[in-house]
């Protein structure tokens, strides 16, 4: 189902990161559905999380506890999103957290629970328990395609990208995994990810990196525009691989590790749209020309939502109409448009907000008979530029989401 | 297709309002395709046009000539917006608006131009232009049904209302007409809508009725949540029924003159919605118990727009986390969630922030069962609410979108 190559890439062990994991039996028989990290100590840790007010109760106490300290484990369940639970659900979350520490004996705030699953209904915390100590017992380094596996809902593939890279003569390696399928699954809630590197970087610039990178990945994907209660993203340096620790953002290694992790993230969020429910192609909604990045989002979140443009190009059709009304209704001041250009890949459909004289219907359908395009549109009024992705619209889109719980 | 009942109910003839019709052959035969309106001497006339910035050359030119004084004549094509056309477009437009002055010996200021159909071909203006005396030579009062069905795109059912209504022993008429199924059709643009009194009111209470009905009526619909380069609003009061002219919002026949208005104005702007893209279930979402309109408005838009909420209506699922979610990633700020309420109809789903004690399945599934239910959320901060008006997302939607030009 998933649109272009998503194979798994061999994923290089992270030194410093062990993980474990178990069939807790959640809410489906013979599938692992417990995840278990384990970070070696000094480890530093960052993560981002959803913006929905209703977010889950993991979600409250991962914050909470990354406030606390540097985060030794985290424990993720699948089949249950632990979302709309109140407070037994806080006290579930808790109560994982506090078995754990006792089984690995760490601070109970140095663990952060995730979940990912349906929405409203209390986690089975007897089974889920039960399930720490055999996750404990396999914990090992070559385990990150069991855990991508690990934490999917209705993805149909397991997602991972993983990098190696040299610093001063040191070799380092940048992996990670996610899952997602629409921003939010059939009540499945949602986008989770987890990188982690063996490089040696300060805990400031972990989190500065998670934010920069964030931005141009998951934070520039869209399926259908819903935004679950659960999503999470978190980035680990362990040091393990050895170096000089690298604190300074004017340090020449930054940039480096900030490309790779751009790289990484970027694979990974874009898995995630490849696997988009009922997706049959990945399209990259590209604008430039804007007077600030803000509106060059603005305008690619407005044709990447847009259902008539998302159904168009799961139909093959060219109908620029659409993509010109989403750029008109983004809601950005003093448009000129007439000074608006639009391409699809190479071919372009609209020159200074009218038809292109020398555009055909064919060379339009051609493009958008690809699994794989490119809608550019050009702003002409300034610099600045900003990229989303997304997919198409397609019946099973409907069907995936109408049938689901049926 | 449509959802409920959506007859033409018996279209009272409005005093000083004369309606012509034509088949002009714009995009397809055997069909009304022009429809003109007359207003007599002295017609107050009111507009409110799309906020899309790619909007459609007669869009630019109605407002234009309502500025310049009162208007004597619409002129409407369906079959192409005359959308994204430039400047060919806008002398399309023009040429239409000259040569009907023309024919009724007036100036081209006092005719209001209207287009809608495919966005980004140009008029075929001779065929056009040669329908005006056709359509001028039949100008009768009885015309409305014809109307109706004259300005249709894809719409299935022509989409009226009309009532009479006594101020001060004197009877009056308010009749309108309303067309459109998505917020943008297959490369159709979109929604249009006509109504006129033959009450006496002043202009500037034209206007300010117009204002605040539409805002209550088509400014709080959804179908796909795309906005048309072309929706247009009018609204004329003839006042050829007689009776001293209202002037005044003190006067006590203004109230009744809103009252009618907007239930005029909201059936028609439902009935865009029961016909909407596939629509098979009609959604009321009312949001109550906010610090303010604009919080209440984005929460019921947010529901109202998401893919997911509305796939689980058309497969009757009560998925009630979808809704939560919804509500959750609407932006407004500092939400407390623990003091959120949602109902399906009277069945309560959300207590406080997460499942209703006594909350059934069945009975959440049997409410969405109906072709008809209101979701019902209280955010218990205020005594501000609003509404907002949608339909579900059904196979058919994509069907529609995707197929069109095929």
């Amino acid at each position: 189902m998933a649109v272009g190559d998503v194979s798994m890439p061999q994923m290089h062990v992270v030194k410093g990161v062990k993980i474990g994991t178990a069939e807790a039996y959640v809410r489906y028989q013979n599938r692992r559905d417990l995840v278990i990290f384990e970070f070696s100590e000094g480890t530093q840790v960052a993560g981002v999380f959803t913006q929905n007010a209703f977010c889950a109760a993991p979600v409250h106490l991962s914050k909470a506890h990354l406030l606390a300290g540097n985060p030794r484990y985290l424990v993720i369940n699948t089949g249950n999103a632990n979302a709309g639970t109140g407070k037994i659900g806080m006290q579930n979350a808790e109560a994982t957290c506090a078995k754990l520490a006792e089984l690995a004996n760490v601070k109970v705030t140095e663990i952060l629970p995730f979940s990912t699953g349906v929405i409203g209904e209390q986690l089975p915390i007897e089974r889920l328990v039960k399930g720490l100590q055999p996750a404990l017992d396999n914990l090992n380094e070559n385990a990150w395609l069991d855990a991508a596996t690990g934490i999917m809902t209705t993805d149909t593939t397991p997602k991972g990208a993983s990098e190696q890279f040299v610093l001063d003569g040191v070799t380092y390696t940048m992996t990670g995994i996610s899952k997602g399928a629409g921003m939010i699954r059939p009540n499945m809630a949602t986008m989770l990810s987890y990188v982690a590197t063996d490089a040696p970087i300060s805990r400031e610039l972990v989190q500065l990196l998670l934010k920069e990178t964030v931005n141009v990945s998951f934070n520039r994907i869209t399926v259908d525009g819903d935004t679950s209660t659960n999503d999470s993203c978190i980035f680990a340096a362990t040091g393990q691989a050895g170096g000089i620790e690298i604190n300074s953002v004017n340090d020449a290694r930054y940039s480096v590790v900030l490309g790779v992790l751009t790289r990484v993230m970027k694979r990974l969020a874009q898995l995630i749209v490849r696997d988009g429910e009922g997706a049959t192609k990945f399209i990259t909604v590209a604008v430039e020309g804007g007077a600030n990045t803000q509106e060059c989002c603005d305008i690619a979140y407005s044709i990447a939502h847009s259902p008539l443009v998302k159904t168009a190009i799961f139909a093959s059709d060219p109908n620029w109409g659409r993509i010109l009304a989403a750029i008109g209704y983004a809601g950005v001041p003093n448009l000129d448009v007439e000074k608006i250009q639009v391409w699809l890949d190479d071919v372009q459909i609209c020159k200074d907000g009218g038809a292109a004289e020398d555009y055909t219907e064919e060379a339009g359908a051609h493009v958008m008979s690809q699994s794989e395009m490119t809608i550019r549109v050009d702003l002409g009024r300034g610099d600045a530029k900003d990229t989303v992705y997304t997919c198409d619209l397609s019946y099973d889109y409907v069907k995936i989401n109408a049938d689901y719980r049926s």
